[in-house]
């Protein structure tokens, strides 16, 4: 699906999310400022009704915009979500979720990212939300 | 640690959320407009440096300020996240996190409403993200 | 520089606003779920560096989204702000501001808005923030 | 109203915000953390229904949570605000409205912080908006 591979510095940091694991989420792709994050509604992440739980959307909403912005930082860098904002525009119902993340300014002490997250049942797509926030480069823990 | 029991409806509404079984939480009260919820750093919910991801913190401050809102409607009733914002302060780390929400303004409408997450390690409590969000009341599903 | 007239409702709510006014703001176009409102930098709109303050990209912002929902709803509809949330990109500097909203998504109850203010300087166009947020259809008042 | 009086270098950087003087806003107290604006409701700051304008809610709350994060630094220091949400409770209308900010996490980076916005008519104290948002601590321009 990603049109290059993805560099492994970014790979081997999403790989220690665990809680992409949880949430039976894949790296698509990551480059240039943009991220993709795919992840199925699995059993154990809804909310009351059945529908995916507002922590998934944002979940892979906040992972997409984070890579995003780390693929523009030279390997060894880290970036920290400061604040992101979530509007949920649909219930969360799909076979697969696919959060698209872009950075609209990068800056050396912040970058402004944008995500959104699209529902995906058979051939269709639904956006379902979109989240705005700041990401904040950090050196990696020691 | 609840000064009185949680409603029969608002706890049955929590057990449907598989997401708060998945991040082992509990909900520790649901009253007046108040809602609490805790839950471990379990291994499967962390960021790329071992804290809680930024989606555990949402995810209990938001369904804590949900519960919140829900505990002041008619039972019967359900709320949906409009939208929600999430600063985080400081990592994830601790032995538990604990997010209380509040309704600021209880509308028909609208509730606007707000949520803490402090981590505490030991006997030592920490903020680690606040939350200002809407939440939607709506009629059950049928 | 609009494509087709503005609706005489929407002119006549804009001319209303008297902030519009106090801000030497104009309404260029608003059709289709789309709005944009431009200002100049004038001396009573400053913050403390000579820039404009963060309320004039939030007011034109938040009035290009409003008109952008607005314009998709009946005549003798209004909207109101529930809520919004600004990044702001750099300092605002520039000879105008053009605000630009659009609606992401139309609802009954909700609709949910984003708006983008650019600084014009000469012929260079240079994005200051960005907008997020929620508005709400209401009955006139009466 | 204050309970000592505004550092020189405060009152200074508010008296060169034009916006304030547009707003007829001034600073009643700012120290330790926490800033008041008062502004009155003149004609040349409303929306469409003769209510205070979003941005004048907006544009007070901004200023009161600068300049409580503002308070606790150095002096010659300054903060730009990064980002900032706001949720509005009720339509803006009273006498007086006044903007009580206050840090909730002081941060060398960033610090974050939250604003109440209430009416006053007469007596009467009724909360119209909140907001939570991220200033920026910024050396001052030369």
């Amino acid at each position: 699906m990603s049109e290059h591979p993805i560099a492994p510095h970014l790979q081997a940091s999403f790989d220690r999310q665990t809680m992409m694991a949880t949430f039976g989420a894949t790296l698509v792709s990551a480059a240039d400022g943009r991220a993709v994050i795919r992840a199925p509604l699995m059993p154990g992440v809804r909310q009351q009704h059945g529908a995916g739980h507002a922590a998934l959307a944002f979940g892979i909403g906040d992972s997409a915009a984070g890579y995003a912005a780390l693929s523009l930082l030279p390997g060894g860098r880290e970036v920290m979500t400061a604040e992101i904002k979530i509007n949920l525009l649909s219930p969360a119902l799909g076979d697969w979720f696919e959060a698209t993340g872009e950075v609209v300014k990068a800056g050396r002490r912040l970058s402004v990212v944008r995500a959104e997250v699209v529902a995906i049942t058979g051939t269709a797509r639904k956006t379902i939300a979109i989240l705005q926030g700041t990401m904040v480069p950090v050196d990696p823990a020691p």
